[in-house]
C-alpha cells in the first residue's frame, strides 16, 4: 500500500472540476496525507477581515489534486476514505460575503435590497479541548462549541466534458457542504473520465446542516484518505457509508430535486443490498429515511438521505469494501502531524 | 388543573383548520385526554385496501378538536405539550395514493406519466416490544422497526380569515408531519383568532423525515396534552422545545423557502433568548443548526431547523414553560389506556 | 336576460373565496354592472401615501360578491365573459409595500436584509386619451402609457371547505393577475361548491406580466360581466378565451409547477377541441405554446399557457358559448358609465 | 468587412461552451455565413426513429464555433446580430426523449414512474408556403404551421474556467431555447475570456414559448450572423434587441429565479438608457413588461423580460449598434443557399 505526502504549492491548487493537469498519478489502495487550504485561499486572516477586500473571487475553494487515478475508467466507483481530518491552523473563520448565503438575495436570483453588513468571525482552534471559540460582535456574548473537522468538497472531474468549478456540487461530488464528510467516512463517487481525477478541499472546523451564512468555520485541513477503485457500479449520485449509516446525497435546485435524487439514489442502493422492489423500497425509506440537509447556499443546494444501519438487516456494500478501509486505516496507527 | 377526556365521534371529527365550530371550551393549563382516528378515517384496514376504492378523498385527515381556549387572543402564544402518544390500534397502514408522495408527479405540478402502481402496507404493532413488522410484497424481506408514535397534525386556525384544509401545512401549524411532534414536546403557536380554536390528528406509529411516499405508519392514537396559554409573544411561523432542543418549523414552497422561514424563526428565538444581534445570530445558526426536514409530499412542505441546547448557555423560553409543563406532565403519573 | 347593476357598501365588501354570505342570488345569463373597490380599499390616495402607514393589511384586496348562481353544482363549469371594464377613478396607483414584491425578500422566503424603501406613484388618467401618465420620483423621467384595463382577481369558492384570501391565486381562480382577463375574454372556472359563490376585484387599469412590484396600477373599475353556468364539464384550472386566443391558467410555486399545471390543461382541452391523444397534444403545444407569465409576487405565482386560434382549425369550446356571450355582449349596445 | 463562409466537419463540431479550441480567428465586423448541424446530430430522420436508439446522448446539441474574435477581452461585450436564418433541409423532426422534458420527470428531479413512450414526429417543410406540415400519430389530425427559424444555442466561454454542456443555458447565453432569438435579433452577450469564443447552434424551424416537450422543430440551418464587438459594458445576462423590442434573458432553476434575473437585468438596462433610478424602473417596468417564457426543460430554465420599444422614448443601446447592424445586414442584399 503506497502511502503518499502531498502539500500543494499555491501554483498547484486547482479551482475546478475536470479541466485541470493531475498533480500526481496513483494506484488503487494508496493513503494520501494531503495539506488543503481554505475557501477563502487563506485571505480572511483576523477579524477585520473584509470578503469584498480580502477575496479573489475568481480563485475561491482551491482543491488539493486532483489525482490520476491508475485503471479508472468511466463507469467505475472510486471509493475514498476519510481517516482522519486533523485542523491545520489555530484558528478557523467565518465571513459575510455581500449577495453569499442562505439569508440574503444572491446574484442568480437578484433582488433589489442594499446587501448585509460584512462581519467577520475568527474562532480559536483549542486543540486539546477540541473546541473553536465564537465570539459575537454586538455583545459580549462568548460560547466553546466542539470541532467537528469535515471537508466540504470532494469530488472527481464531471461527465459531458464539463469543467466545474468547485464551488459546485453535483453528481460529480464538489461542494456538497455536508457535515457528514467527516473522518470515517466513504464516499462512493461515480468515475466519469479516464483517471477520475479526484480532488478535496473546503475544509471546515464545524458546520451546522445548511451553511446558512454560507461559510462554515473555514480553516487549512490536514487530511488523511485511502483511495481505493471498485470496478463498475458507479452511482448515479454520490453515496456515504460509515459504520453506522448509509447515506446518498442529492445536489439541485429547488432543493426538493436535490432531495429527490438522494431518495431515489437510496432506493437503488436498498434493491441492490436487499432485494427490495422499488415500490418496497419506496415504503421503507418513507419510514426510515433521515434528511439532515446538506447545504442551501452553493450553485446547487445539496440534501442527504441517511438511514440508520441498525434498523437493517447486516449488509455489506461493495463487496465489504468501507470495512476493509476502515480496518486498513487502523492499521495506519495514530495519525499525528 | 382541569383534566378533560374526549373521542370524538365521527360527526365530530373535523377536516379543517379554521371554519369548523368548537368542540368544547377549555381553560388554559387543561390536560387533554384524546382519541385521534387515523388520516385515512380508518378506511385502509388491510394489505389489500386500495386507496382509490377505499378513502373518501373530501375527508382526508379528520382532526379531534378544535378546542375554544378562554383567553386566547390574535398575537398569543398557545403551548401544546404532548405528554404521551400511545396507538390506539394494534396495527398501522401505509398506502400509495395515485399522483401523491414525494417520487410521483402531483397534480399540482403534473406530468404526463402514468401513476404508480397502488400498493398497501400494514404494519402489526407489537406494544410489549415497541416495534413495527414491515412486510415487503415483491420479496419475502421482513423487518421490525422501533415504533416511534407522533402526531402529524398539530395547529390552530389561520390568520385574515381562512379556513385551510388539515391537509396543509403552514404558519398557523397544521400537517407539518415531522418526526419531532412526540412525546416530550411543546409545540409552540400564534393565536390568530379569539379562542384559538386548537385541533390536532394525524397520528404516525412511526415516519422517517420527508415521508416519502406521502403516507407514515399511520394509525389512530390516544393523546394526552396539556394546553397552555402564554398572552403575547406568538411566533411567526411554529416552534418545538423539548428537554434536548429548540426547534423552529418553516412551511412552503419550494423547500428552501421552508428552510428559510424556520431559520429565521430561529434567529429570532436566539435573539430572545440571548441578545444576540441578527448577524451575530446568523453566524451562530450556521455553525450549530440542525435542519431535520419534515415532509416534502404535502400543499407545502416543511423543514425544521433544531438547535441542541447543549451547545447553548441556559435559557428559559417562555419563562420556563416547557419545564413546568413537564412537570405537570410527570406528577399526571403512569399514563395507561 | 336579468341585467342587474350592484356597487357594494364598504361593509359589503369581502376579502376571502369561500366563507362569505352571498351578496345575491343570480340566474345563469345574468348581465352584471359592479363597481370593484381597488386592492388597496381606496387607502392610496397621492405620491405621499405611504403603504405601511395607510394600508389595513387585514383587509386587502376586497372583492364584489361573491354571487349565488342558481343551479350551479360541484363539477360544473362557471363561464364569466367580461364585457367592459372602465376605470371609474381618474387616476391609479402602483405602491411599494415592504417584503412584498417580486424583486425583494418576503415574510414566506425572508432574508435578513432591509427592506426596500417605500415610495409611491400615481398614474393621472386620461380617459379621452386613454392613457396613463407615468411620472418617476428620482428624476424628470415621464411617460404616458396606454391604458389595458384588467381585473386582478376572478374565482369562485375553493373545493375541500376551504375559505381562502383574496390574495391567493389557485385552481378556484381569485388572484391571478394576469393582462389577459380583460374585456372581450370569457373565463371559464370550475363550480366547487353549490351556487359557485362568484366574486371578482382587484382592477388594474395597467399591468406588465409578472406584476413585478407587487402592484399594477390600481383602480376602482366599472365592470360589466355576463355569468353563464355550463352543467358539467369544470375544469381542473381556469381556462380563459377570447376571439382570438386559448388559455389555461395554472398557479402554483415555484412557477414551473404553475407552468405544468397550465400546459396539462390545455393539453386535455386540445384533446376535447380536437381528439388528439396526449403526446401528440404535448407535441403540438411544444410547437405552438405561448407562455406570458402572469404573476411571480402573490401566495402562489401564475403562469398563462395560450394558443392563437389561426394556428388551430376552427372549434367551438362548451359548444360555442363565446361567441354567444360575444353576441349578447354586442347587444347590450354602447357601454357607458 | 470580412465575409467568412464555414460548414463544419463532423469532426469541427464543439459539444461545450469554453473548452474547445476556436475552427478559427476573425475580425469583430466579420459576416459570417455558417452551417449548423441539429440538435441530434442529424440521428432522428423518420418517424420511426427512436430517440433511445439512434441518439448519441453523449454528443447533443453540437455547435457551429467556437470563434476567437479578436480583441475582445473579459468585461467587453459581444453583439451577435442575425442576418438571416433558413432551414437548411426539407423537414424538421421533434421526438420525445424518454425522461427529458417539461412533463415528465427528470434525471434530476426523479420520480418512480414509468418513462413516458417514444414517439417522433417529422415536420416537412414547404419553402414557399414556409409552413411545417404536423401529422398527428394517434389520429388522422393534420396541420400545416408557419415556419419560424430561430436557434436555441447561442452563447461564448464561461467565466471562472468553466466549460459548460452545449445542452446548459446560462450567464454565458448558450442552450436558452427562446423564439426570440431569430432572424433580425441582436444578442449582447459578455465577453468571459480573451477571444470570446462564441458559438451557435441548435436550429429550430419552429418552437413555442417553453418548448414544452423538449425538442422543438429540429433541423440544421444556414445562418447569416455578423458579429460586432463592443470594448467594455458587458452585461451580467443576455440581452437581446430588435426592431421593436429590448429583453433580457435570465436562466436558472426554479423560473422564478430565472425571471428575477431577467428583470433585474432590464432594470439596469432601463437605467443606461433613462437615467431612471432602481426603484422608479422597478415600478415601470411593473406596467410595461412582457414575460414570454423561453424554456422549461433545459438544465437551468430560461425567462425573457421584453418591452415593446414604442411603450419608451427613443434611445440607442450602445450607441445605437443595433441599428448599424441591421443596415450592415441590408446592405448584404437578398440571402440566398
Amino acid at each position: 500500500m503506497d502511502h503518499i505526502t502531498f502539500t500543494p504549492t499555491v501554483e498547484q491548487l486547482n479551482y475546478t472540476f475536470g479541466g485541470a493537469e493531475p498533480v500526481m498519478r496513483i494506484k488503487p489502495g494508496t493513503v494520501l496525507t494531503l495539506w488543503t487550504e481554505d475557501a477563502y485561499g487563506g485571505r480572511i486572516t483576523s477579524r477585520d477581515s473584509v470578503a469584498t477586500v480580502a477575496l479573489d473571487t475568481e480563485d475561491l475553494n482551491p482543491q488539493t489534486g486532483p489525482f490520476w487515478i491508475e485503471g479508472a475508467e468511466p463507469g467505475d466507483t472510486l471509493a475514498v476514505h476519510l481517516v482522519d481530518l486533523t485542523p491545520a491552523r489555530s484558528w478557523g473563520a467565518s465571513t459575510l460575503i455581500p449577495f453569499f448565503g442562505g439569508l440574503t438575495s444572491i446574484p442568480v436570483s437578484p433582488t433589489l435590497q442594499e446587501a448585509l453588513p460584512e462581519r467577520t468571525w475568527i474562532y480559536e482552534y483549542d486543540s486539546a479541548a477540541h473546541t473553536l471559540a465564537f465570539s459575537a460582535h454586538g455583545s459580549d456574548f462568548e460560547l466553546a462549541l466542539p470541532a467537528n473537522p469535515m471537508l466540504g468538497t470532494v469530488g472527481v472531474a464531471p461527465a459531458r466534458r464539463e469543467v466545474r468549478s468547485s464551488l459546485v456540487p453535483d453528481a460529480f461530488g464538489g461542494n456538497m457542504d455536508t457535515p457528514e464528510m467527516t473522518a470515517g467516512a466513504t464516499c462512493y463517487l461515480r468515475v466519469n473520465v479516464e483517471g477520475a481525477l479526484f480532488s478535496l478541499g473546503d475544509g471546515h472546523y464545524r458546520q451546522g446542516e445548511g451553511e446558512s451564512c454560507g461559510t462554515a468555520v473555514e480553516g487549512a485541513m490536514n487530511v488523511t484518505a485511502i483511495v481505493e477503485l471498485i470496478k463498475g457500479g458507479g452511482p448515479a449520485w454520490p453515496r456515504l457509508e460509515t459504520d453506522t449509516h448509509l447515506m446518498a446525497i442529492g445536489s439541485g435546485r429547488p432543493l426538493e430535486e436535490a432531495w429527490r435524487a438522494g431518495q431515489v439514489e437510496m432506493i437503488h442502493w436498498l434493491g441492490e443490498l436487499y432485494g427490495l422492489d422499488r415500490l418496497d423500497a419506496y415504503q421503507l425509506l418513507t419510514q426510515i429515511s433521515q434528511v439532515p440537509i446538506a447545504n442551501v447556499v452553493d450553485v446547487n443546494y445539496s440534501a442527504v438521505t441517511k438511514i440508520d444501519k441498525r434498523l437493517l438487516p447486516s449488509a455489506a456494500a461493495y463487496g465489504g469494501v468501507h470495512h476493509e478501509l476502515r480496518s486498513a486505516a487502523k492499521a495506519l496507527g495514530t495519525i499525528s502531524y
